[in-house]
Parts: structure tokens; sequence; C-alpha cells
């Protein structure tokens, strides 16, 4: 493609992937990162909440981004998450000129559950299947990971891989991405968001550059155990391992009630939570609904007596990631 | 028993475990701790070299201890490895007065495969065979672990887990002890121990107290590689995850060849390998027996031509642990 285009440029219908109004419709997928123990490296897909996303082939060169909500987020691509995945594909697409893209987002940016990944991953899987499935997911990834760049100035990858490739997805390595797929066992999962601010900068910048090799021991024996427990199904040694005594330390206490979340939570039956993604959120694993349930109302209680607005999500593992409508 | 010792002190006989010469003899198995990325956490048993072992018990109060080979170990079992965890199982036992210990060890003292760990589990295995196997091995690894204090000062149990448990064992936590068994896929291990003195002490004091937090999410995505790869016998994940960004750098320096050994064992088809405990020895796993051959090979080469006196291992995963004879 890339000598035919040292020629000629040609238009999308003569390549036979034209702007002819075929159009793609995907959710997208809400996602928790930083799994504990698994910071930067552990993350999974929800089942819900999901952003809606339409695309279809255009003739104008570019990303056209018409956004259905009320979240005011930037239509120039190369300042929107979703606009920047698709600049970077189509950097890789010489056959096509252009995207055009209709946002309905319903996961609240800043909520520490993956707004940003869901805005970057549902486009470039919507527009990989109209172009044929031309590329693997390890590719999309890397197309969305330019989106969260825009978002957080980091090209991280633990909420887009698991909103791409859906259940428990490992970032054993980010240059190079090494992504690995999980199969963990059936879990549920309980997400309250507090409504407060924390901006990701500033959750990154209370982090300490330097940790004791005594806690880091602490936390490789968990993430080993907590992997181990996923892959062996063994929900006890899930519930042991969910232990994080490096970053939830530091970063809960921009969450107010957090302590009081987490252990009222595990007293109502879940197996163990913390810190969605760099927060606000809070998300708890429970085995069965009935536990998540419990879990939710102690959610409520605790966010009513402080008197913060707040958002509970009762749902459970996504096991295929974006999908399409 | 607490209450029928207050009274009177009965015999063995009267008890029914009398020392009438009934005795037991296992093989000890050789270990590999300190697992590459796994430091502190993962270990794994060697089907050779091994100690051999023999216990009976005694109607002498304490432990008597045999030494049949030159390595001129201490006789008080305060001092000794494998008399310090036998009284530790004594003071469990309110009907047994002592045992008696015949020890020939093969595993040659600070050469970094577990010697001390063999000491340490043998003759706890070996006495709870006699007693009827009342402990659990968890009860055993406790036990043992007091033999480890003696060699080193500290309690340490990444040895000691995989001379019990036999295969790879990883201890998720310490205090309380927590010890899963991950299911790894058939590997051969080599293995070449430098003959020079690497004092465990030194070892120790060599490593930094702090990291950098960047280092040790590389590495906990790597110990998560790896025990993923190992329980979805994926060979290519295990040899991506065999990097350790914080003890190998720092300790590696202490053992001439190092370096040398690690790269050409790779070029030569090795997995990947590392820094055997806190050294001086080197292991490499390998997937088949032709490869772990060739790598034999390159350590014999590098040694040979530095003029360092070495030995050689190669052997695959001991599954099963001490095994009685």
């Amino acid at each position: 493609m890339n000598l035919i285009k040292k020629y000629y440029s040609p238009t999308n219908s003569q390549l036979g992937v034209g702007g002819g109004g075929k159009s793609v419709s995907v959710l997208s997928p809400a996602t928790v990162a930083n799994v504990v123990c698994g910071f930067d490296i552990l993350g999974f897909a929800l089942s819900n909440p999901n952003d809606e996303v339409t695309i279809s082939i255009s003739d104008e060169v570019g990303v056209q981004i018409i956004n259905q909500d009320d979240f005011n987020l930037p239509t120039d691509p190369e300042k929107n998450v979703s606009g920047a995945a698709l600049l970077a594909m189509l950097e890789e697409c010489p056959d096509v000129k252009g995207f055009t893209l209709i946002s309905k987002k319903h996961i609240k940016p800043g909520s520490g559950i993956g707004s940003s990944a869901a805005s970057a991953a549902g486009p470039v899987v919507a527009a990989n299947y109209l172009l044929g499935n031309r590329f693997s997911k390890e590719d999309l990834v890397r197309f969305a990971m330019f989106g969260e760049k825009v978002a957080s100035g980091v090209k991280h990858a633990d909420n887009i891989a698991p909103a791409i490739y859906g259940g428990v997805t490992l970032i054993r390595s980010i240059f190079p991405l090494d992504i690995i797929a999980i199969d963990a066992p059936e879990l549920y999962v309980t997400v309250v968001h507090p409504q407060i601010e924390v901006r990701t900068a500033d959750a990154r910048m209370i982090l300490k550059q330097n940790v004791l090799l005594k806690n880091a021991i602490k936390q490789w024996g968990n993430i080993a155990g907590l992997v181990a427990g996923l892959i062996k199904h063994d929900y006890d040694l899930i519930g042991r391992s969910l232990e994080d005594v490096i970053i939830e330390p530091v970063r809960s206490i921009l969450i107010p009630g957090f302590n009081e979340v987490k252990s009222r939570c595990k007293e109502a039956g879940a197996l163990g939570g913390g810190i969605s993604g760099s927060g606000p959120s809070i998300f708890m694993l429970s085995k069965d609904e009935e536990t998540a349930k419990s879990v939710e109302k102690e959610m409520i209680s605790i966010y009513e007596r402080i008197g913060l607005d707040y958002q509970t999500h009762l749902t459970t593992i996504n096991q295929e990631g974006v999908r399409l409508l």
C-alpha cells in the first residue's frame, strides 16, 4: 500500500473501504486498573457501564468527532482521546482517508474506571471491524495508547488492554508491550464512585519514587499469589493476595471514607478490593451476587452518612471487551 | 498430653513410639530459591543432588547427631541446622524424648542450592513419618525454619518449602506463612557452582534497602508473568519473564563470569536463569534435555577458561520433595 501511495492517492471507494454510509456501533466498557497489588500491570473489564461509539469511514481526511453527551469533550481530534487513537490507526492505513465518530459517553471522565480507555478502545475496535479486522488486538492497544497519552500524558495500557481483550489482563511489560490474558473465575464487582475530583496528576505526584525493598517483596508475593489465585480459580487465595502495601497507603488519603469502605465491605463478605485506577472510585470483588449486593449497601450507607454524592455499579467481569452492537 | 505431662514423664515405649531401633531414611533435595524476579518468594526442588538422612526415635532426651561426611558440621543440636529443626519439632511432641540422626551430606554448604534447607527439611520429614505423619507439611516447614535460622540468622522458607512440598513453591507471605504450590511444566535445570565463597551475610549486605518504584513495577510485572507462564505451561512467557532488574544487577558482581554464563547459556537455547539463592551457583532453565546439555557445555567452557574450580549439575525439577528410601 505504501508503494501505491507514492503515485496517487486513491479514494476510499476505489479501495473498497469507501465511506458509503457503512457504519459500526460498539459498546466500550469501563475498566479497573491498578488492581490492588498489581499497580500499573493488572486490569479487568466491567460488564457495565459502557460508552456507545459509532464509526463510519469518511472521504474527508482525518477524524470528524460528533459528541452526543453532556461532557463537552474537545472535537479537535488531536486533543480528543478517541481522535488521537484513530489518527494513530490512520497512519498505518494508507488506503483510508478518514473516519467519522459519533460518541455517546456513559462513563464519567475522572471517575477512575477507565473513561479515557473506553474512549480510546471503542473507536479503534469499531474501525478495525470496518476495515476487515486487519489489525491484531495488540496493534489496537498500541493505537489506543495514543488516546491515553492525550488524556494523562502517559502511554499506559493497563485500562486499554482489558477494554480490548476483555477479562483480566496482565501487562508484563509496557516497552516492549507484552499483554497476557489471565483466565479468572466468575467474579462480581461492586464499584462506588464518590463524586470528588482526584486529578491523575495529583495521584501520581504523591507517590514516592523509592520504595522499601521489604515492601516491594511483600507486593510481589501478593501479585504472584493473586495471579496464581485467579488462574487456579482459588477464591481464598485471591482474597488473601488482595493487599497493597505500597500505593494504597499513600493514595487512599485522597479518598474520603476509603478505609471504612474497605473494612466494612470485607466484613460484608467481599474478597477484597481497593482503589480503582488512581481513584476516586473504589472497587470490591465478591464470589457471588448476593455478597456484591451487601457490599453495595455498605458503600451506600457510608457515603449517605458522609454526605458526599456518589454513584455505584454492581456488575461482573466483562469477558469479551469492546463488543459490536 | 500436656495434662499428663504435669504428673509424670512417660517413656517413649509407654506411648508406643519407643526407640526400639525403628529408623527411616530419606533423600533431601537441593533447591533453588530467589528464582530471578522471585526474590525471597519463589523456589523449586532439584532431582539432584540430595543429602541422605536416617532418623530413629531415641530414649535419650534431645537430639544426637552423627555426621558421616567430611563437612565437619557441629554436633551440638542447637548449633546444627538439622538439630535445631528437630528440637523445634520435639517441643510439640510431649510423647517423644529424642531422636538420633545420621547425616550424609552431598550438597556442599555455601553453594547456594539450599544445603542448609536440605539439612533442615530431611530430618523433620523423616521424623514425621516415624511419628505416623502427625504434622502437616506446613508444620514441617515451620520446624525446618528453625534450622535455617541457625544457618543464616533468618527464618526464611523459600528453600525449605520446595524441599518439603516438591515442585515450584511460592511463599506469598512469610508471617503468616502462606505457601502455594505452582504446577509447573517439565523443565530441565543446569546448575554451575563456581567454587568461590559468597557469604550469605555479604550477599545480603550489598542489597540496597530502597528500590526505585519503576523498577519494582517491572519486577512485579515479571513475577506475575512468570507465575502465569508456569501455571499455563507457556515456555515462551516463562522465558520472557525471567528478568530481574533489582537483585541480580547488584549481586552478580560477586560471581566471576556471571554475565558471560547468562548470555552464552541463553544463546545456547536456555529459557533464562540467574543466581541460585544468594550464589555463587548459577542456574539455567531449559525446555529439553538436549538444550540443558548444551547449556552445561557453555558453563564448563567458561570456568575452564577462567580457571576456577566448578561443579555442574544437570537435573530436573523434583516434584515430590524429600522422599523416603
